[in-house]
């Protein structure tokens, strides 16, 4: 469990009595009970300022739950998950008067119920504070990180070898997923695979179009152990022109020195007007921010937009990915990247030359 | 669009200006704008009492969004999402004082940022509506999730007459979930493939544990066209006893008569009893809902659970799902169903034999 120490002084010292984090949907994403107890199922985690915290999960689920390094109790038809939970704070002695919660994660239902199955609470927010807290990540998380980095790279090198088996966008989505989850990890985010003109679109949503000749951006990322990796690469089916391969070769120059220029504590805004400089007469046609952490989810801090307030901190694990959108085709670059002991290194070691598929 | 004018009809009722559906953050899975829209992507959907609904969202997603049905327009840097729906609302003459929502669907923080971007304003929970509007299907509905079934049954079918190559758990979930996404389509919830000691988990995560022998529940379902199929079969590995064999016959009996026995109105509890009934001496190792609505999203309405005041109505599809979890493997035999001209149809149609692949 990460950083819970740390995390028990700040409900200290906003004198919250117990952080409480639910997941009631099944499906439904919650990233601090994945954080604290690495448990993406149904139920809920409770941590005390001052005793250790537990899970609470339904019956269905203890097996699942009990692979995890904390506490468990059940909830069951009879004992439902609140009194269960009110239950445990009695006999703990732990009060719920003042609860922790992550607003962004807390719908107006589960306050609703909440609120009818505790009683009166006052419910505060800690939603940056859990943002800050991860943001600088653990030695093992790191290397989860690192290991995760590895994994994709693999499944990217393994398509890419074999890319002319595939027809359609879709066949390539479907192997990078099937690849990744072959190693028993998740797909971090929806995959991208846009050919010709469809990778001029930011957010296209990948289908069952043939792949079209030009350039093909695949952005991809896995969840490997419960955290996140994000890579881009944009490759060239058929015979690029002088102009493509021009253009692709600028943005990669721009996406080096952008990566090279960072140090620690310097502005992420720094690094975003940087590359807009760089990019010069192509700097319109960069319509997204340079990028974003990532960690237990896919957008952590720190944010790399033109009016960023964020700093780039040490141990903070974070994507670099400039791209260029024209009216034909797009080019992003994007690489996974950590900055440690004052030093920025690449985890996503895959190539960015211009892979040429003919 | 499906029922729009009924969604409307309820506003009108309920004297509500809109309703407001939002999808902020990239990933997050919003069931009405979904519904709606036939738009997965970030940005918001704004239904009027009277006038045509529309989407506001970034740039970056035009053209995702333009390619659904309904008028779209864009927000930018300069005048972010809510201000622009304040304008169109103005330039409309559409009021946003009482603003229905879905509580399910909206967290503290997206409150709080429509209070500061709005103003003064109600909110009116709509999720029950929402839910009973949806639960009776249109006949294209219908259609859809027929086709998504008989594609889901095809894929099943591949995966068991190949099912000797498989070694790992995560290999059979990695091939079901590629010939999934080859075809263009998405898994509705995370596949589960648990066999062995694994199946008597109702829950299991699927890890890339060897497949062992005994019993093997698979519980799989996919998006097609934004709407879900469930299945979950259980097939055996090796030989198996005279005992397990009968044990999977008496469940497949209870299942197909709790499907004979299902008429328009009937009490969903009434189905739940009669299968506990059925179990006999196996009842009590029947320890979950033995079905739920399926549509835009995996759980709808209604629910089969023992206390359920749900009717089962002319035009919904669900599950039925009788499982029997002992201590060393469990069985769950589940179809989609749809209830129609006063009739049901299995919509699931791979065999439910038991299969042996020894």
């Amino acid at each position: 469990m990460p950083k819970i120490s740390e995390f028990q002084a700040i409900l200290r010292k906003k004198k919250i009595d117990v952080f409480l984090s639910l997941n009631l949907g099944y499906g439904n994403f919650i990233s601090d009970m994945l954080y604290f107890a690495g448990y993406p199922g149904i139920g809920a985690i409770i941590i005390p300022q001052n005793k250790k915290p537990f899970l609470v999960v339904p019956e269905g689920e203890l097996s699942s739950a009990k692979k995890r390094s904390l506490k468990v109790y059940t909830s069951s038809k009879k004992k439902r998950l609140f009194e269960t939970i009110k239950d445990i704070a009695k006999k703990q002695k732990i009060k719920l008067k003042r609860i922790g919660i992550n607003k962004s994660e807390f719908t107006l239902s589960t306050k609703d119920v909440l609120i009818k199955k505790i009683g009166k609470c006052r419910l505060i927010d800690l939603q940056k504070e859990l943002y800050r807290l991860r943001e600088q990540k653990t030695q093992e998380e790191i290397n989860t990180i690192k290991k995760g980095c590895k994994i994709s790279d693999e499944i990217l090198k393994k398509c890419f070898s074999q890319f002319k088996q595939f027809k359609a966008e879709s066949e390539v989505l479907a192997f990078l997923e099937y690849e990744t989850k072959k190693r028993g990890c998740e797909i971090s985010f929806p995959t991208i695979v846009a050919s010709g003109i469809h990778s001029s679109e930011v957010h296209y949503t990948t289908d069952d179009s043939k792949l079209k000749k030009g350039f093909c951006l695949i952005d991809f990322g896995i969840r490997y152990k419960n955290y996140c990796t994000d890579t881009s690469r944009t490759i060239y089916l058929g015979n690029p022109s002088e102009t493509e391969v021009n253009i692709y070769n600028k943005l990669l120059d721009v996406q080096k020195k952008a990566i090279a220029i960072i140090k620690p504590n310097m502005k992420c805004s720094k690094v975003y007007k940087h590359v807009k400089d760089n990019l010069g007469e192509h700097a319109k046609f960069f319509t997204h921010g340079l990028g974003h952490g990532v960690g237990i989810m896919i957008h952590e801090l720190p944010s790399f937009f033109e009016d960023s307030k964020n700093k780039i901190k040490e141990n903070s694990v974070f994507t670099i990915e400039p791209g260029i959108y024209l009216k034909n085709y797009g080019i992003r670059i994007e690489d996974s990247v950590l900055l440690t002991m004052g030093k920025v290194e690449i985890l996503t070691k895959i190539s960015k030359e211009l892979k040429i598929i003919s």
